[in-house]
């Protein structure tokens, strides 16, 4: 074990994309855990597209971060230290322990987890807050049903991909909204898509008239912008929007750009609802055991794109998420066993 | 009687705010009604915000108005002919005559209306389709309760006057956005508004602080642009936006704002819904009812503007309407009588 603890704090609030200089990489020597106290050794760390608003600052759903503290951020580690009376050495957890090594926590918002069910990566995706974000989104604020035909922007993404497939269990049609022949191969032939767009190579707005004649009962936006616009063209009477998130915009200098097309909702009678996920907290654990049945019974497919490098690698990796570079949930591994 | 009928007709679609060349002034015999038929004289059009959608082409929620058809207007009219058997020569009825001088009608969507309840420009306004549009947005979209704080823009328009009144009504506080000293005064004076913005004078999120400390559970939308994206700031938690209509953008002709502020939802964890007020036709009756209730105790002020002219002022007084000179209903008045 090493002494120290390797972090990445929060430099500087960027203006557009991420620079390497809105980061400070630290060291300091790893914490010893006191009475109530934990001390975890961090294996993997997901990378989310919402770190981007978490990076501004002023209030939004969740407090910035702090110029100069550790970047936030959801991980996995093995408890290696425990004045804790609930978690003991060795045991697997889930915490938002941040870009670091180690961590010390007062066990607030830590959860075990068992790796013997689903790996480690899986926890921070598919059984983690982006496999929530879709479970609540699909059932709860889109209230999908048999027989609609839901369009996910964003579809080969951790979110998007986990809730075209709840849509297809609950007897819906997914149509999936992704950059790239790969990532729209992978929807129809592995996660059963009905169809995909690939917004890089077609017009979506066309697209859709072959992929949703009927109309977009259910739009679950992860991209906002100009695909927000499209699918607003094409809504059935009484769809729902489910605005989840815009990461087309998040890195915009120019400001948001609104959805032009926004008065179909009138035309439609059509809703646009924004969600967080931390409301459902309460439901979080009967959500998590119903997606790792279906994982079990193999009705959802759960993909990761690992990367190693460690907490240094941190900035590079964001940026492959901005570029829309990873298929599934992407997460940074940290050490080497 | 007159024996000629003069009518407004469409001529182009504008592009941008409606020009004298738009329209058509013709002329031809009045018609006589065959069986089944009535004939009416129309004393009184309404003039809409949404007319200017009607004039687009292509599909909307209402078909287009033809080029070289009698533009589409709710009128207030008399019997002067009948053939049909639930109508007689001197009942007062309202229908959707068109900006014409005479119209035969086969009855449908004719309604019977009573001048010794309210004057017939009250049926085109708080009786008709702007009031109904108002009560069913309050009272079925935005679900209005007690303690709600609801902003309405477009406050001291037809619909937006009634909305503002509605919420009240039913215990909540009432917050307008017009353009002007005389609206806002009207709307706090005259109509019990709790407190009135002027948008013309003031910074409205700023303002907005004052006038909804607490935050915005409703904004019952009329006018779109930066006055929407100004109240997407001050949203409380859970808010619903009801979008009924958007003036500030129906004659732009570098294409709609878009809504940049449209996150806020997300953070807010808010709805925006699109209405249209046809949707609640089997409702129609019970409504007015209520409202001529409401009027006859005196808990709700309805306003007139009505202008003369006849139908060749038409194109005069629609542009009145998007300039926003008027305060309440604006009807032009048909006919010296």
């Amino acid at each position: 074990m090493n002494s120290m603890n390797r972090q990445v704090r929060l430099a500087a609030h960027p203006s557009g994309l991420p620079k390497r200089s809105d980061w400070e990489l630290t060291e300091e020597p790893i914490p010893t855990p006191e009475a109530g106290q934990l001390l975890a050794e961090i294996s993997h760390i997901s990378l989310d597209p919402a770190m981007r608003g978490w990076m501004n600052p002023g209030a939004s759903y969740i407090d910035p971060v702090e110029i100069g503290t550790v970047m936030r951020a959801a991980t996995i580690g093995s408890v290696i230290a425990s004045e804790h009376p609930k978690f003991a050495p060795g045991d697997q957890v889930y915490g938002n322990f941040g870009v670091q090594e180690y961590a010390v926590s007062d066990g607030h918002g830590v959860l075990k987890i068992d790796p013997s069910l689903a790996p480690a990566p899986t926890y921070l995706g598919t059984l983690g807050m982006t496999g929530l974000t879709a479970y609540f989104g699909v059932l709860d604020v889109a209230k999908v049903k048999e027989g609609d035909t839901v369009v996910i922007s964003g579809a080969a993404g951790a979110v998007g991909s986990v809730a075209g497939q709840i849509a297809k269990i609950k007897g819906a049609r997914a149509v999936g909204i992704a950059g790239g022949a790969t990532k729209c191969q992978w929807l129809v032939d592995e996660l059963g898509f009905d169809a995909a767009i690939d917004y890089k190579a077609q017009d979506v707005r066309r697209a859709l008239r072959d992929a949703a004649p009927d109309g977009v009962d259910v739009y679950f936006d992860n991209v906002g912008g100009d695909i927000l616009d499209a699918v607003l063209t094409r809504l059935a009477r009484g769809a729902r929007i489910v605005i989840c998130g815009a990461v087309s915009q998040y890195n915009a200098t120019d400001g948001v750009k609104g959805p032009s097309n926004y008065l179909a909702l009138l035309v439609a009678r059509a809703s646009m609802t924004g969600m967080v996920v931390f409301d459902y907290a309460p439901r979080y654990r009967q959500a998590a055991a119903e997606l790792a049945a279906w994982l079990a019974e193999g009705r959802l497919v759960s993909r990761e794109d690992v990367v190693d490098g460690g907490v240094e690698a941190f900035h590079d990796v964001l940026l492959k998420l901005f570029a829309g570079e990873n298929i599934g949930k992407l997460v940074l591994r940290v050490g080497s066993d």
